[in-house]
């Protein structure tokens, strides 16, 4: 007998809310037909929305939230004045245990803010990350944080180490992933000063983490690790300008098949290559980025995607509820804080 | 008339040296038939590939360098004991004046260091700064810091807007760039403090400088901005994920067009747009990058390059020479200097 999972969705948060989030439901419990949701947001506009007596209607309970978070709401305002709204009341279910996780495309600023004070951080954890994973030339690689820190010190690069390695193990299925540290050269005298103590911190540690040391940009697309830890502002700059490389590539490779008659007819003929290579770089396939480091699973999926790319980031929130994510961290995390107060009392 | 110009080339340096420097030397010399060379290497290594009565024969002068400068050398270590290497005697003949310039496709951190002694950098200038071009959307832009400087301060920054204004004029030909400083959000409010103070100094400044504000990394690719203005370390991790996602993506493009019969005769048939889109995005075309702000040109080429990317490297030099590079960022950062003192005096 499998027990049912519940996921909280908040169902106004993105740009084609809140449409995308039911299509993007009905596109999940088609891959989790156990799945069960509790879909936050105006009452009117959901019922309207899903089909009574649909496989949703069936596996779905609407609960009413009068107010929506504004995609440009700062922080603290809607920290403040958003208590009734979808975004909030989601949240508020994970805390309440009405629901494992909650799925947003809304506003990240905001979703962030909330989550940490309904939902705090784990003992142990100074600051929550933000984590998603990405195609490589080996497979799969996770990357954290992409920007929920803009300034980290050693102590949190090193706890993003230990929640990036718990992640993928529980979102990609690796067994020991390797670990590196974004810097701007392997050898160990490069870069900031927090980088290399962290990376000092890493390699002395005795948890059962697989640290590579050093690596470059260029390593992320390479997949030289599994895992890449950096802080918030490095990890967002890498992110978007990696997208913006793709774009471009894309905008490139369209013009170059445009260029000639002969060129056309082989990009007719290439249609299922092309398509391919579309489908192995698509952005929606790589939706959900998860906030670590929190007392619950938040998953925040992109705000401009399709029902495709939130079907997917439903799927990262699954895959963290049903590997106990929240458990294995803690675990984790107390034997890198008993490692640390022992190393302290041994200096004594 | 045209008066010749001079440029010293480091020959040793480069995973190919000598023979791909010579080889560079000679398509610059098709390209620009009135330039002259200073050659630095081992005097019999390069007579021997250098043809009697060639082009280049007339219009290059060997000087014998005993040392090389290994690529994995510390620039402190090669800096003390680099006195006879080809090298630092390239960069000695831009102090003399022998060269009106240097290109070197050795070791990055020990040329920084030898021209920053040699040369010392330009009044008004603290810190020397990477810069290179690389294409987007709209055509090619400018980047700076690329890794020269781990850790910059708001006027590091504002320094490096003015320097990257003037290299874009020289290079790209722009009568008027606009400039962006790299952060994690356009909001004003957003990414680390000296970032946010050097916006306010570059929007309050009387330089003519067409300030943008702040860009993201997938700006980069799109070309939002032509000078794009960050730290060492950022900029070089952005950069080389840059070239990290273009490969994953011609890899990804390669491995498609082998998946089916069909796909494979549209590749075949496709061959000019991919050469096209090939052309486009070859890194040797972009190679030369400007070590920026030192009293005398200093072009590093990439240490993989073949002789056309050298020679992509010399022209770069070339360009700056005949711009009068040198004098103009002179002018600008004389111009910053007085403003920021007046500024001073007004406030007293």
């Amino acid at each position: 007998m499998t027990a049912h999972l519940t996921l909280s969705l908040d169902a106004m948060g993105g740009d084609k809310a809140p449409e995308m989030v039911i299509r993007g439901a009905e596109l999940a419990l088609e891959r989790f037909p156990d799945l069960r949701f509790l879909i936050f947001g105006r009452d009117e506009e959901l019922n309207a929305l899903i089909v009574p007596g649909s496989k949703l209607a069936n596996a779905a309970e609407i609960r009413h939230a009068p107010d929506v978070v504004g995609s440009d709401a700062k922080a603290a305002v809607a920290l403040r004045g958003g208590r009734a709204s979808s975004m909030r009341l989601a949240i508020d279910s994970v805390r309440s245990g009405d629901a494992s996780g909650v799925v947003s495309a809304g506003n990240t600023g905001a979703l962030m803010a909330m989550a940490k004070f309904v939902l705090h951080t784990l003992p142990g954890i100074d600051r929550p990350a933000i984590a998603s994973f990405f195609p490589t030339q080996r497979g799969e690689s996770v990357m954290l944080d992409l920007g929920a820190n803009i300034e980290c010190d050693a102590e949190n690069l090193v706890q993003f180490a230990v929640m990036g390695d718990i992640f993928a193990r529980a979102v990609l299925g690796l067994e020991r992933p390797t670990i590196g540290l974004l810097n701007v050269g392997v050898e160990g005298q490069k870069g900031h000063e927090h980088i290399r103590r962290a990376a000092a911190m890493l390699r002395e540690s005795q948890t059962p983490l697989d640290f590579r040391g050093f690596v470059e940009g260029d390593d992320i697309g390479a997949g030289t690790v599994d895992v890449i830890v950096t802080d918030g502002f490095t990890g967002n700059v890498a992110l978007k300008t990696a997208e913006g490389t793709a774009k471009l590539i894309g905008l490139f490779l369209r013009e170059s098949f445009k260029s000639s008659l002969l060129s056309r007819i082989g990009y007719l003929l290439s249609q299922p290559a092309i398509r391919r290579l579309r489908s192995r770089v698509d952005p929606r396939r790589y939706n959900g980025a998860m906030f670590l480091g929190l007392n619950g699973i938040v998953v925040k999926s992109h705000g401009g995607t399709d029902a495709f790319g939130f079907a997917n980031a439903i799927g990262v929130a699954v895959d963290l509820c049903r590997q106990g994510f929240i458990e294995r961290i803690k675990g984790e995390i107390q034997k890198l804080t008993l490692e640390a107060e022992n190393q302290k009392a041994a200096a004594i």
